[in-house]
């Protein structure tokens, strides 16, 4: 009794022909038409027509597909934690990452609903090294030094974190994934993340700092009042690497660099909440052309997020008021993703079909 | 090299045994219980929090599932097209249908992306009968009466829409089936559902009228003026029933009564857009209790439907800027309710996870 088993095919594609090399303009000007000859009033789709057309024209095809989708969760711990400026201690990054590799955390199962692969990669944890063959071991320290006293990184681990996320999404391209989704976990990486857009972003960090994991009012204060005592330390930087290596942290910094690489390759990159959209500032403020690989999934509850979406004009494809990490909004906004490459594959045109358009 | 194989299963739930008959209260507390001892800061994950709470409530158990989810599109046209209400002329509700029925339309493109089932109904279209094994035909006739000059359902054609829309929701049931989502087709029905917010709503008919599959703002004003005339032909009615046969349409009301059953049978509703949320207040109007059972799925672009959502205080799902019906919010909102169980029943307790709680 159901009619959803057959496919109608593509074959009805306005212009579009496989062998032709066609300009951006061309290739737009044909998707357009491609998504406005499909049975439903013009418009209708919203914001999966505007996705559909963005996944494309990034594919440089109107038969966009998705390759082995992936989440990448970077993992390192954070020396400033020693000020108190999370409601959780530093251990529970460890914990939460062997949580992951036992497939028990909210990023294992929203990426098993979505059909997403999972990887977690040690960033850099403090303590002895984890041993488990589902972790990607690429530590670039035992956490970052506390930056409230000196920077975070030094220039050796800066180099090291970019290697090392070279290494990792060349591993991706390999394998065929064409579509990376950026999560993390990081006791105390709000605060980095707050730094690096006050620094990037231009903005009071009064409004970059937020609840984290869930601070009260007074918490906030103290976190507020730690992180100006570190802006303080170099409160004029302004060079994107600068400022990630003096307030960042490991995971953020394999992100940007894995971000960077990502879309040099032609991925298509899932930036998920305030953490990752940090990682995306670094990248970004370096080459604004890597706005055209992104999707932002999901509007995080964390203060500094839609600051940092005002920045990049973006309007997230959810809002479902989480404040988690870990990959979850990428893993959560997948399936609106793929539903906006079926409905550009999948449907039928009006003319294919014989509906009569309006007017 | 994925860790997102095992999973850790739910063995820790907090004071939950199978057995024993709960008051509400007390499953809602244990509920609220086993979603705080997930591993994750409490409230992080925002809506989907509240979606499965609410959904483990409705179905009266910390461990809920989905069985045979389905999408009821239900179809029929409308005397009152003969207005020019529309952009479309009637009779593309029928090669719609044809649409739906080859696997063309978007619903057919998502309810396949979203593993969900799809029923298309017959509930009263123009023309000849359409021969289909695909196709339910519960036609109450061949579309409804004008109704700027009568009423557009009878008595009889009403008491069919209750009885057919009977059968259908126990064939669901019979099959297993324990979630529906409500989509429809129906060229002119936005001009139906505008009516019925107008006086179930209490909400000015300018407020009502929207642009449907695409109207300018000349067009909006002319549909405006048909509304008026018909609205004036009995102003001051108040009765649910009697504003749905007086100015709805046979999916409207197939629906209606759908979701009225499908709540006594404790099903959970899902509501797509402007339509079916219409119809869903026709049966809100009766029984207010029906919310108990509704999730709404996505806050259309057409006008009114933020009327509705109002009404019944509603923050639906998703929030796709979309105009389509058809039940395309519910195929796309359903993963996001799958994966909103699929963490109440798979997530590790920070007991079972060895991970240290906040404070």
């Amino acid at each position: 009794m159901s009619p959803s088993g057959n496919s109608p095919g593509t074959l009805d594609d306005p212009g579009i022909s496989s062998g032709e090399i066609l300009s951006d303009e061309e290739l737009c000007s044909n998707i357009q038409k491609k998504i406005d000859a499909k049975t439903k009033p013009p418009g209708s789709l919203g914001k999966l027509e505007s996705l559909a057309l963005r996944i494309a024209l990034r594919q440089k095809t109107a038969e966009p597909t998705f390759k082995r989708p992936t989440i990448l969760v970077f993992a390192a711990d954070h020396g400033a934690t020693a000020h108190g400026i999370s409601a959780f201690p530093q251990e529970v990054t460890r914990q939460m990452v062997l949580n992951f590799l036992r497939g028990g955390a909210a990023i294992n199962v929203f990426a098993r609903q979505s059909g997403m692969e999972l990887r977690i990669i040690d960033s850099g944890i403090a303590g002895p090294p984890i041993e488990h063959n589902g972790l990607i071991r690429l530590p670039a320290g035992e956490g970052t030094a506390d930056y409230v006293i000196q920077d975070a990184i030094t220039s050796e681990q800066l180099e090291f974190c970019k290697n090392s996320a070279a290494t990792v999404i060349e591993g991706l391209e390999r394998s065929g994934c064409n579509l990376v989704g950026f999560g993390e976990m990081g006791i105390g990486n709000t605060s980095s993340a707050s730094l690096i857009l006050h620094f990037l972003g231009n903005v009071s960090l009064e409004e970059c700092v937020g609840a984290g994991t869930g601070l009260d009012l007074n918490e906030q204060n103290h976190k507020l009042n730690v992180l100006q005592k570190a802006r303080d330390r170099k409160p004029s930087i302004t060079e994107p690497e600068e400022v990630l290596r003096s307030f960042g942290g490991f995971e953020i910094a394999q992100m940007y660099a894995a971000m960077k690489i990502g879309h040099e390759k032609g991925m298509l990159l899932l930036i998920d909440g305030f953490i990752s959209s940090a990682a995306f500032l670094v990248a970004y403020c370096e080459n604004p052309e890597v706005l055209s690989s992104a999707v932002f999934c999901h509007r995080s509850k964390e203060k500094g997020h839609q600051k940092l979406l005002e920045i990049f004009q973006a309007e997230p494809v959810l809002d479902l008021e989480m404040r988690l990490g870990e990959g979850t909004g990428c893993a959560l906004a997948f399936p609106i993703l793929r539903s906006s490459i079926a409905f550009l594959n999948e449907m039928a045109s009006f003319e294919s079909a014989g509906v009569t358009g309006s007017g």
